[in-house]
């Protein structure tokens, strides 16, 4: 989002040529990169800037030192009509993931469903990337995907699970889709990040400290605590996050044969590497489903429509403008920053620049 | 749970007897009404009290009235190899689940997987009761249901949505099975009537009154309020309790054209119809997958251990025993109650009283 720190507003074009540039510079074939830049564009687009330029150091950094494969052979292990396991074989993610949820759906296309789990990969961007690409063929696209430990298990007082996304997009018919794409934990790092710069505390429910206690000092988390699971504790249902959470784990973890909970490679230099490896990279899982095999398509696009409009009727809560649907933020992002380009923080212009000398890969800030 | 209340206790088999004796005296045959007394024995088993025979008299109340049709001709309306739509001709929950279920099992063996979602059923039970009959069949099965209005989506001041429940399970190798079974609200409605017993408050974040005020008095929730979804407010991630109620709501109502959101039937006599209906009674949706489509069967159930194991060796959080693992509780119930019997309150012995006396079943209190 837009804050009052120093930025600068870069076209999407002018930051997606850039990505797919340094993504060949480590030799990704040139479709790969595109399709890698495109998935960052997308969260930068949608304005989730976490997950979009500003992790391009990050890859940057695994590719320089040989910890990520730039060319990878991608291919299934093993199947069964509509369900397969997918090697990924070190790619990037964001080259994985969309070839991985290519394969769900053209098995949803020829079985009614397509349900892929994949190993040996790494961080893919933002979720709901994927069930976007699914609406465009008029599938109901699920993607998850289990990410470096994060988060305590309720009543635990370690980090032992990711932040663990589940994604899934139903289209309307001349209403915009509901696009859903949520972490499994009460909050994000990011947003403690946010509060930790401006040292601010974060709401109770968010983190515990290093022992396990509850605590509203984002420091406390960042030396050694872990944040909390959606729900947050026992008596407003954090038992059910850390479940959804361990759901997203095992589907894209064990089911695959990646690793999972608390051996989940790093995606950051910064982070430690876990000491046990019990699978390949990190795992993602993808889902795909014919809307006809189950009803008239364009009967169900309209009932979402009167869905959306029902929803959107509801009596609003006190001091608020009533429910949100689902994607609604995003969308209204993306409407913007794709005419107006997309904000970057100094910090991440930095990055860039940084990543733009060492390759020689002209980055200019007007 | 058992309570100071006065209470009686059961051997499972003599209810699970009065309670297809009571089916069949509406028409049920007989297999069907053993199935649907199976699925209440189940949650009175594994101490979800609130969905076993608890309920039975509001199933006799819609049965007596004819709003439930004791012998539906349940049948796929639409299919595409591994997904399909079923419509329960206004079954009974307990016997359409069942087989709708069934369906997405049978399909997994021969696909895949399996995905069905149904129209035009009740309220089904325990939603873990159907991945439990996965397991039997080394499968990995999901269910949800669409419920009755109880649940505010984030921003709104009113009832929306049910409690709408997701449930999977992995199986273990040596270990016992992983069973997930949530309700995507913060707090259950059974949690609030207790505490209105009690005449005690509830925690904040449970719910809402008449007018969208957060409240810790549950007669107000009652009274025209509503339940908050998990996440309870903006900042601890209501948004994502809310998104995951719409998606089971979609999956189970929309896609298989039965009633969503606000306009689901009421479960029993004292609820309200809704004014309008969008589609055929309440709406559930079963998956169902190969484990060995994915991965060698027993290389899956074996790290299914190892995921057990670590996560029993977290460090636990003060005050705690550390985290327990989804499904833990409940198999302890039953096996506590499957030797000891079931304890029902008092209330819960003058409604199976009320049915003995109205069909001429025999019930005895001992």
């Amino acid at each position: 989002m837009v804050g009052k720190q120093e930025e600068h507003v870069f076209p999407i074009e002018y930051l997606k040529d850039f990505s797919t540039k340094v993504f060949m510079h480590f030799g990704v074939p040139e479709a790969d990169a595109k399709e890698a830049a495109e998935v960052l564009a997308k969260s930068d687009l949608r304005g989730i800037d976490s997950h979009g330029v500003a992790r391009l150091h990050s890859y940057f950094d695994m590719l320089t030192l040989g910890r990520i494969n730039p060319n990878p052979d991608i291919k299934i292990v093993r199947e069964k009509f509509s369900v397969a396991t997918v090697d990924g074989d070190n790619g990037l993610g964001l080259v994985v993931g969309p070839k991985a949820n290519e394969i769900a759906m053209e098995k949803a296309e020829l079985y009614g469903s397509g349900w892929v789990s994949v190993c040996h990969t790494n961080h893919f961007g933002i979720a709901g990337y994927y069930p976007l690409k699914a609406l465009e063929r008029d599938l109901i696209g699920w993607a998850m995907t289990n990410t470096t430990k994060l988060v305590a298990p309720l009543w635990g007082a370690e980090r032992m699970l990711g932040t663990n996304p589940i994604a899934i997009a139903f289209p309307g018919y001349k209403e915009p889709p509901i696009v859903i794409d949520l972490a499994t934990s009460a909050a994000s790092y990011g947003k403690l990040e946010i509060a930790r710069r401006k040292k601010a505390e974060v709401p109770r429910g968010w983190i515990i400290d290093k022992d396990g206690h509850m605590t509203t000092n984002p420091d406390e988390m960042v030396q050694g605590g872990a944040l909390l699971p959606l729900g947050s504790e026992r008596e407003t249902g954090g038992h059910k996050g850390y479940a959804l959470a361990a759901m997203v784990d095992i589907l894209c973890g064990v089911l695959g044969g990646a690793n999972w909970g608390p051996f989940a490679p790093p995606f950051a230099l910064r982070q430690e590497i876990p000491a046990r490896s019990v699978g390949k990279g990190i795992g993602h899982f993808f889902g795909a489903m014919r809307i006809d095999g189950f009803i008239d398509k364009d009967e169900f696009k309209k009932q979402i429509d009167e869905w959306i409009r029902v929803f959107r009727n509801t009596q609003p809560a006190p001091g608020t403008n009533g429910p949100l649907i689902p994607g609604d933020p995003e969308r209204e992002a993306e409407a913007i920053r794709s005419k107006q380009g997309i904000p970057l923080m100094k910090p991440v212009v930095d990055d860039l620049l940084d990543i733009s000398q060492k390759t020689g890969i002209p980055f200019e800030v007007k």
